[in-house]
């Protein structure tokens, strides 16, 4: 397995999580939300980037406002956590990068958490703010959906779900290893265990309990989105390190979309952790591999705001 | 006791860590630091604000860069959290708005922490990068130290020692509820002790332990400003919560500070918490009651970055 320093530094973080999770078997979901936090810890300031606090359709969020962006453009994006820990703060770096890439904003979201408020609240959350959007002006191709982790999941739902209520889908979604199998069945859960330092079945099993609560089903195409039918679903970046667990979620949902006639994207980093775009400006070396999610797009390819890696694959599937 | 809903939203914030604590004994220092970090929740982001992760002297930080700010002038910001948990990233927003509103830039250093680091490696960080900002040509009359806290207590301590050193000092010193009786003295400890919903005296007992380690003393001057010689200290604003155990370390420090000839502002805001300025941006009603640092100086009063509140005292202590 290829390394390098950057993925060093978040499995370092990963595993230090893991190993305190371990030793106190008496952490409250408030000691894990605290914990989760320092999620923000490897991704560095992007700079010229400005941030503001508001609350839209109920939900509070946080506006990245990159200097010189095209203000008529934003990312609603939603950071991962297994739907229970993690904050727009955590990610706040992350979302402030990405739209600077992007050249477009950002608005990340405070969604409502599991277990006080399971599945669908965050998709409800999600949506409300995406009609906030549309009201005030965004033309939905100017919208794109992105998250990581369970958030990447709502990046994909929350566009299920509008879908389903007929309202004009975003221009693009972007996600990052996202987490969608609530089955607990892929195959690199197994084959990865040992690389991946913090994604452990045991982890998914308690974070998908409290997400679907007493009611919600494992194979509710809104939370399992590896179940729902992608036709007409919006262009589709993904991308995932070679050493998670989570790393079939990624390549099923691409063969999955792609099969649907969707415009799907796909980046395999080698030797990279969950989530490994929160390693964003810690390499000031531009990633050249990564082409374009579509060319002439306003979307262009946001894994080069990830810092260096080792890309195996940039398949674009056809 | 006067409340206002800005100080509720701290206090709620304190009796939560307070809680937490005292329900789970086994909380290591990694988890009291993530705790410790969600001290920038109340604190919402300053608008127009950009930021620039960098390591100076071997220490990282963070730059605060408002947009027009003059650039020819910086706060060094040291975050509270009794020498041993807190971050840069807490204060973040909070150096923001402190930027902002004085049209300068800042730097908060994430200083060395006890218990790993006792005393006084968080001076020699501190000193360290002081001494590296004035390289880059800052001239120290442009640099202003500022910290909340034990961070308030660096904000002097630096001072102090680069007076002791023979360096250019500051053109000023900004400390929010700073924490400087190292020998758990102060009257209001035990007065305030059912007010203030985080800083009590078994707290304090512990981070001095931390931060004193084996070697250091209650006593020492650079420990324990209460027992300096301020005479030559540049100009100073302190200002406190009515409610705060720490009330009179604020208070005593302007009477000692005064009587050494130094120009002293003090502000004591009528129940309020410990490190009140973190709830800043909260409310948009501007306080006048605050009167200039000094009349003509770059540095304005910084007490008008906090939210709301009900000013009791703005003694020019003469």
């Amino acid at each position: 397995m290829k390394t390098s320093s950057e993925s060093d530094a978040l499995r370092a973080l990963y595993q230090s999580w893991t190993d305190r999770m371990t030793a106190n078997s008496a952490l409250t979901i408030a000691d894990l939300r605290s914990l989760f936090d320092e999620w923000h810890q490897p991704t560095r300031e992007p700079e010229g980037v400005t941030y503001k606090s508001e609350t839209l359709a109920g939900v509070d969020g946080i506006w990245a406002l990159p200097l010189g962006a095209d203000t008529s453009k934003v990312v609603l994006y939603t950071d991962g956590g297994g739907f229970a820990v993690g904050s727009a703060s955590s990610h706040r770096k992350l979302a402030g990068h990405l739209a600077k890439h992007l050249g477009v904003t950002a608005f990340v979201i405070d969604y409502r958490r599991a277990p006080e408020h399971p599945f669908p609240a965050q998709i409800e959350d999600a949506t409300a703010v995406y009609r906030q959007l549309l009201a005030r002006g965004f033309k939905a191709q100017d919208i794109t959906t992105s998250g990581d982790s369970a958030g990447g999941n709502l990046a994909i739902s929350t566009v299920l779900q509008l879908h389903a209520q007929g309202v004009a889908l975003p221009g693009a979604v972007i996600a990052f290893s996202p987490w969608l199998d609530m089955e607990h069945v892929g195959a690199t859960l197994a084959s990865n265990d040992a690389s991946d330092a913090l994604v452990k079945k045991p982890v998914l099993e308690a974070m998908s309990g409290m997400f679907l609560g007493e009611k919600g089903s494992r194979t509710d195409p809104l939370a399992n989105p590896l179940k729902a039918d992608f036709k007409g679903f919006p262009r589709l970046y993904v991308t995932a390190g070679s050493a998670e667990t989570l790393l079939d979620n990624a390549t099923d949902l691409a063969r999955i979309a792609k099969a649907a006639g969707v415009d799907v994207m796909l980046s395999v980093v080698d030797g990279m952790q969950h989530v490994y775009p929160l390693l964003a400006g810690r390499s000031q070396r531009p990633t050249t591999k990564c082409a374009a999610l579509r060319s002439g797009s306003s979307v262009s390819d946001p894994c080069r705001i990830r810092s260096k890696g080792h890309p195996r694959a940039h398949d674009r599937l056809r």
